[in-house]
């Protein structure tokens, strides 16, 4: 079969033997916002035309399924596992060059209510969830996937039973471009006891919005050094991120980029909690528990 | 006198008479920013150089004491009161094309340590907040000055005795302008409802990282209008500073722009929160104070 994770900036396209094992990957930066013209069928042909003329089921995840995606697969309501997911995939069709009929499956996101009443939404995370619940296992568990929108997802008995997204990666990003807090940070190079220093800040007393403000206050006091600034911003908004994410809890998952799993890791044992991190991968491997679906 | 009110982004030269009235003024938009050359002189020269031949003393606020200003004036640590600031006056002195001498005294600005000892600075706030001194009186009073880099001050008996920055008018602007937040912000209109659905947003579990997701979660869902989610951005974040500077406090003071105070008052009554607005004219009464002790 053909795993395709296809998000907002990438497309990854994997190939899975009979048993799920990645036989081989391509990669490319042809998110959806590069794709011209709706093109997603020549885009996907250019990337793997001759697997695609092999290989099936192809089962897709991520924004490729967002209203600016090749077609909208509308969100599954919380809580959901495997079978909600699965008898919601939904197909495009499509003919190739050499007048092939084609046809692939796009998995739904999810949403779900916060406390209050409040929707959140996740397109892509869901599938790497599902990647891992083997290794999860029975029941509960708190699974984090960090990253722009960081997700944090209970996990029950095989179901995702509700998540919330933080926003700590754009407002980190956004911050460190375009806020005055940018102008001290000659450098993106990780400084772990500026980082660390953030994410012990995130305990103090004032809320994130002054803790922002003391990234450039405790640089021009001499405190932080400015080559330290990024990583002490870095941190405060990770620690923010873990005291309403995971504060009543002990230990949690880690699922995704390695880079961003490490420094989620650091944080947590900054905060003397334990984190999992979980192998890469969980995309195509949720993605082949969902072609297990399929007729 | 000439009370000067010299930020970031704008000059303002108050004439006062010798009761503190202000009689005139003059305004632009040759902040410290747009100053090429550190013509700082000539560029008041050109604002109102008939005053500054008759007019003594001369007394400053704001980013002109800063190291990117005309020449810095080292913080005063808190607490401080018109003494202790007013005995930190610094002296510039030039000649003007008519060889007349002249020489203006700039405000220095104040620092102070949060409880965890974090450094925090303002430059420019102190003088608005001495211009309400009288108003207050003795006693404690808790000060809030919105803006880019909000001020919260406690004042006890004509002094400030600490204060915190937050970076809120800061974070809402780079997130409108550069996140993905702000692809769904059609209109800078205030919408109320909008507003103060965001500022009870605040309120509810999950932090502020989560509560800014939301913006679009709950654009996507249908529940927040896109003409509504700018106010209602601007709720969450100006109910998450209320929350953090003022939660145990019923009763504060605004002093500032009018439109910015208005916010606020909308914000902390929808908190069961008295506010005070002050009328507008805090600096050039606060530099009036200040030039009471000079010789």
């Amino acid at each position: 079969m053909l795993a395709i994770d296809w998000g907002t900036s990438s497309l990854r396209v994997y190939r899975l033997d009979a048993n799920g094992t990645v036989s081989d990957v391509r990669s490319s930066e042809d998110g959806i916002l590069s794709v011209k013209d709706a093109a997603f069928a020549a885009t996907l042909e250019h990337a793997a035309s001759e697997w695609l003329a092999s290989e099936t089921p192809i089962v897709m995840s991520g924004m490729i399924g967002s209203r600016q995606g090749w077609s909208e697969a509308a969100y599954v309501p919380c809580p959901a596992g495997l079978p909600e997911i699965a008898s919601a995939l939904s197909a495009v069709q499509w003919t190739s060059g050499d007048q092939q009929q084609h046809r692939a499956w796009i998995a739904p996101g999810l949403s779900c209510l916060d406390q209050a009443g409040v929707a959140d939404v996740m397109r892509g995370e869901e599938v790497q969830i599902l990647g891992i619940l083997e290794d999860l296992g029975k029941g509960e568990h708190v699974v984090c996937l960090p990253g722009t929108h960081s997700k944090w997802a209970r996990v029950q008995d095989d179901r995702i039973v509700s998540f919330r997204t933080h926003m700590t990666g754009e407002v980190f990003a956004v911050l460190k471009q375009h806020s005055i807090l940018g102008r001290t940070m000659p450098t993106d190079e990780f400084d772990e006891a500026g980082f660390v220093a953030g994410v012990s800040r995130a305990a103090d007393p004032g809320g994130l919005l002054h803790h922002l403000f003391g990234v450039r206050s405790q640089v021009l006091a001499g405190n932080i050094a400015e080559a330290q600034s990024a990583s002490y911003l870095s941190g405060i908004v990770i620690g923010h991120e873990l005291r309403a994410a995971a504060n009543e809890i002990e230990r949690f998952h880690l699922v995704g980029d390695a880079a961003l799993t490490a420094l989620y890791e650091l944080a947590a044992s900054t905060m003397s909690k334990t984190s999992v991190i979980h192998e890469s991968g969980a995309a195509p491997r949720g993605l082949f528990a969902l072609a297990q679906y399929l007729d």
